[in-house]
């Protein structure tokens, strides 16, 4: 229904583009885009090249087979009678792969990469109604009507993920020299939405106008930025307005809750009900609420963050406590081995708090973003990209079953990565995240006074050309280049030699993680300095100073006072050290479900005890962690003290539960034959399922009771 | 369809029949006759004047209100096009509430509830087709074909639940002297089913044919025993076998073990899946096992229910972990917090253990009954019959909301209990089971060498007189009279009284619970015996000793010796003595769940900490158990010492764990201004939430460390 428009721009000084980035809020500060820093192997780097090379081709495959881009042509060739493949919200995940693709491309430049794009959007675009509506599920002959069931239909959401891909392709390519038919497609798309849903449209007089998966909130926000579409953007307020008021029909033995249509965003304290909703309408709030300056929304969504952090929110930073309602649970209820930490919800929770970071520049937003791409969103994918966790547990009680790589597979059972899901979100989420993982490794902020501070967010090993023109960014000239040495997380020493300076004095900051007690930045000089954990000031460039040296500058300090400035030149070298031994880390006491355990942590690593790591005939359950012993590295993992404890027999013919004394557990001892006290090694949980299916704890019970209170 | 037959017998002796029992099973043993025991107020007797008072007429009020009632007429009237009220299950609810009447008249003989009876009786025949099938949701004009959806439909289920209404009918009224309605209308039914689904029918050739909610096979096969229809038992076992073999279709998102379709019956080890499902197929196995003598089929579920009650099972005999599936979790999956526990599945799980116990004899399934009765049947019902829980959780994190009296209330809610539910399975399952609760105090058992033993396997005061004649049960002659004098659970004496002597000696037994450690029996003669816990040989009866005295006989014992044996004459007194001092309960240290915590349990009751016996500004969270002071009781509950802790700062920004030490919980202090020490109040757990919305938790952290490993 629309003929083929984009074109393949292939101009890298376009591509690399600091406007190539998936949040552009308006305000004082920008992310990386994705062509500022090219990553040098690392963690990340292998992960992202995995990505290209296996699993977009990989989603691909399966949506082909199964028939969910097939969908579009049926569409298309209006024969949409029958039997349709996939869920109602299958055309999502075509999206999801359409901006995983647009970032691979913007990233890369790679023309095969942008051809394969083409034919995907081609068939897409080819499906799109006349008036804008694209959905392959509802609206056509043989389908429910369009926007019938707003509660489960799904269609404001998929077409959120339509408008996702837009941007992507729209900041990746730019908008010199005509439309791209993504970009039209996207654009006909809100534009059909803001008149169907407009302050006139749909949901006006409290009839239910919202969609009961939010996605199109942020969808419309960010396609309104890259677009310069107010229009869009006031849509978006539309949405996230009349949420919470109890409009939607509610879904059989679920609370309105579940699709967050319990309380205004705006009055909200916590985050509740299914997990990757409230976070995607969360991510969108804040859009809203930045660009409106509406500040008591934002404050809202802050508040939420908090609360729901601090007391929703697992070790791995996962989300989601039950499997009941993919939701979150009540504060403190975090069972591991029900934990459903959604992989999707990973992915949200990263949303949500860079647009939070972008907002405040807080640094706790950057911690937990660190938090979760470890050990949530690095754990999904099998090493060889092929396969996924869509739940991510952190206690696995029977081992998971093999699975055969050309199943469909349940999507929440533990234990297992499987190829593809029923409900398949997870793959080409991560798919996404992975394709764009730069945006999120640093942000650049104009401050008063006409300075910039560029603060660098995540660590990995690569090249960082940073614009910091004032003038028209991304046009180059005025770039800040750093070249990042590190091992990280497997070492905490990350070097950063300053390779080009520009036009206008940069201050570069530094995160220090929440977690590292005992940091230390060594200067261009030598000297080494305690930095605790948030920003630190690693010095600011003096576009005047063409070789190394101290300069005496004066400059404000955040406390308003003035003191000497610390100066990089080109070709200097700061290094930070992070403490990355590993250490215990011990749950909240009104975390009843881990009481009596405790978890190991190695830099920003959650490790995981496995069932295969244990001497033969030693179960999970009989392991006892000794605090007393301190754990230490071992490649990315960490070996502990143990000791083995015998398990009371059964055949009581009774519940579990007995009055024989406290635990019915003996002393450790070596009864069973086993050592008292052995040394165990635990892994990194990101891998953890990888050598067969096997049971898996991140927090073990301790040795000694008098720790376990 | 069919004209009202039925007749209200109330000749007295035909009530109190042996037969007026809900399991009739081939073999030595029997339970008794609802009418055989004549509750004295008490504990079970209160409750059942609640039922018989308030709940019957409570349930039929909601039904009539809700239309589920008038799904009858409208079928009756041929009007069945357009919205029909409830779930397609609804039809059960009004069979439970049938057989909760039949038992109540069978009981009782109150020709006012024989009246109510036949009234709804009447408008459910009416709504029976000519070839027997009788359900309101399906086969219909505008209505799903009949058994077009096994998987969800649940029309056998509901039929199950006729054929139990039923089975409750003829052993009340006795089958003399013509039919009655509900008992031709079930025969009717339970042919169409034999015709429909029987060797040649739907299910050959491994195609679906048996219900996703299994419930038909144990109402077939007690149909069978009551009417002396094998071919009942057979379709009973036809189901049985064809189970298990993944036939039924799937249902999203949801494994076949949810419906037990993953493993044949006699081949599991385990429960697994939908809880109440498990159960109802359990009990209908063990009914098909026993009658056809299939030692293999009844061995399977005696495993089954050995390995899940000793690692699936909460310490009130509640069974399912998951809301998810509302089902069984893995071994040693037992969350207090999210802990399903559906009363209904109480109820089965009743079910099952009876049917086991009259299989075995073992106390261990007289044992688990009691516990499920006190701590899963008795919590449900509020103290007016009037509103109920649907899950029991054994912690509830915040307060209930409160209930308005005139709501549908979301079924899984935890915190409060509420009129009626959406899907209100369990206020029937509640009532039925409390107006047949006679049947399960007791059993008879034929021994061999013409002999007769009665088995007290649940207490409450009252006069039991029990047929024990070997020529024709419940045609009066032949009595044992017991009057059982006690305020069980509250004190822990049992005094029993030979009110009458049979013509032939009778060996009585009383349980003694596992839990009973020092219990005491006092023979006729004063005499104190310690006796441990099983069944406690209290002495035999002797139809040729009118008056009290000791006499020398011989008798086998049970490993084949001679001895002396106990008389037991007219006048005689028994007494057993329970300690039903509270006591520390501790979990088997594979409960993770709860870790660290210690329960308190008095006689069968176990209790619970509430919110509103702490003293102001004490949160649950701050409360630690001190288990080196021996609680003592206090009414039905108990008074333990405990401390009150400080609880961490908020404020991290990251979630609830830290690498500040242990747990992140100073010692137990008076900084917060209460004492460091205090003396706190446990109630039952059966009567929690009754004084308005409150936090609660049955397993409390205990303060001494060294305690909790």
């Amino acid at each position: 229904m629309t003929t083929q428009q984009h074109s393949t721009r292939t101009v890298a000084s376009q591509l690399r583009s600091a406007r190539a980035r998936p949040v552009a809020p308006s305000g004082p500060r920008r992310g990386l885009g994705v062509g500022e820093l090219r990553l040098d192997g690392g963690f990340w780097g292998a992960l992202q090249e995995t990505n290209a090379r296996a699993t977009l081709q990989h989603c691909l495959d399966w949506m082909e087979q199964l028939g969910w881009l097939g969908n579009f042509d049926r569409v298309a060739e209006g024969v949409t009678g029958g039997e349709r493949p996939g869920w109602q919200f299958s055309d999502s995940e075509v999206y999801k792969l359409l901006e995983a693709l647009a970032w691979e491309y913007g990233r890369t430049g790679d023309p095969a990469v942008d051809a394969l794009l083409g034919k995907v959007v081609d068939r897409v675009a080819a499906a799109q109604d006349e008036d804008g509506y694209l959905n392959t599920c509802f609206g056509h002959a043989g389908q429910a009507g369009r926007y019938t069931d707003l509660s489960t239909g799904h269609e404001l959401y998929v077409t959120g993920h339509l408008l996702q891909a837009a941007v992507a392709r729209v900041r990746t390519i730019g908008r010199a020299g005509g439309e791209d038919t993504l970009v039209d497609v996207a654009r006909r798309a809100a534009d059909h939405v803001c008149r169907e849903f407009g302050a006139e449209g749909r949901g006006a007089d409290g009839q239910p106008g919202i969609c009961g998966h939010p996605e199109i909130e942020l969808g419309l926000a960010e396609l309104g930025r890259a677009l310069d579409e107010p229009r869009y953007t006031e849509q978006a307020r539309l949405f996230v307005e009349r949420r919470g008021h109890g409009s939607l029909a509610p879904i059989a033995l679920l609370s309105p809750a579940y699709f967050q249509d319990d309380v205004p965003v705006r009055d909200a304290d916590v985050w509740r009900g299914h997990a990757v909703r409230a976070l995607y309408l969360a991510a969108g709030s804040v859009d809203v609420a930045v660009d409106t300056e509406d500040d008591d929304l934002r404050a809202a969504v802050e508040r939420q963050w908090t609360r729901s952090v601090e007391r929703r929110t697992y070790l791995t930073g996962g989300m989601g406590s039950r499997h009941q309602d993919e939701g979150f649970g009540d504060d403190w209820e975090l069972p591991p081995d029900r934990a459903y930490c959604e992989t999707c919800a990973g992915v949200a929770s990263v949303m949500v708090s860079w647009r939070l970071l972008l907002a405040t520049g807080e640094v706790r937003y950057a911690d937990l973003i660190e938090r979760t791409l470890y050990n949530v969103v690095a754990t999904s994918p099998r090493a060889d990209g092929r396969a996924f966790f869509y739940a991510n547990p952190l206690q696995q009680r029977e081992p998971g079953a093999d699975v055969r790589p050309d199943a469909v597979n349940p999507r929440a059972e533990g234990g297992v990565r499987a190829p593809w899901f029923d409900v398949s979100c997870c793959p080409t989420n991560v798919a996404r995240t992975l394709s764009s993982w730069q945006a999120y490794a640093a942000f650049v902020e104009e401050v008063a006074g006409g300075g910039v501070v560029v603060s660098l967010a995540q660590y990995a090993a690569g090249d960082l050309r940073i614009s910091v023109d004032d003038r028209d960014p991304g046009q180059g000239g005025g770039e800040l280049a750093l070249r990042v040495t590190t091992e990280y997380p497997h070492d905490g020493r990350i070097r950063v030699e300053v390779t080009a300076v520009p036009d206008r004095p940069v201050t570069l900051r530094l995160r220090v993680p929440h977690w590292a007690d005992g940091a230390t930045l060594t200067g261009p000089d030598g000297s080494a300095t305690a930095v605790g954990p948030g920003w630190a000031d690693a010095g600011t460039t003096l576009a005047h100073v063409a070789a190394r040296g101290p300069a005496a500058l004066t400059r404000r300090t955040e406390n308003g006072e003035s003191g000497p400035q610390a100066t990089l030149a080109l070709g200097d070298v700061v290094t930070l050290d992070l403490p990355v031994a590993p250490r215990l880390t011990w749950p909240d006491p009104r975390v009843d479900a881990v009481r009596g355990t405790v978890a190991v942590e190695r830099g920003p690593l959650v490790l995981a005890l496995e069932s295969m790591d244990l001497p033969d005939g030693v179960l999970l359950d009989q392991v006892r962690l000794d605090p007393a012993v301190a754990p230490r590295a071992q490649g990315d993992g960490a070996v502990v003290r143990a000791a083995v404890v015998p398990l009371p027999g059964g055949g009581a013919g009774t519940p579990p539960f007995g009055s024989g004394g406290p635990g019915g557990a003996p002393e450790p001892t070596s009864d069973t034959g086993m050592p008292a006290a052995l040394d165990l090694t635990l892994v990194p949980y990101h891998r953890w399922a990888e050598r067969g299916p096997s049971t898996m704890r991140v927090f073990v019970p301790t040795a000694r009771p008098e720790e376990t209170r």
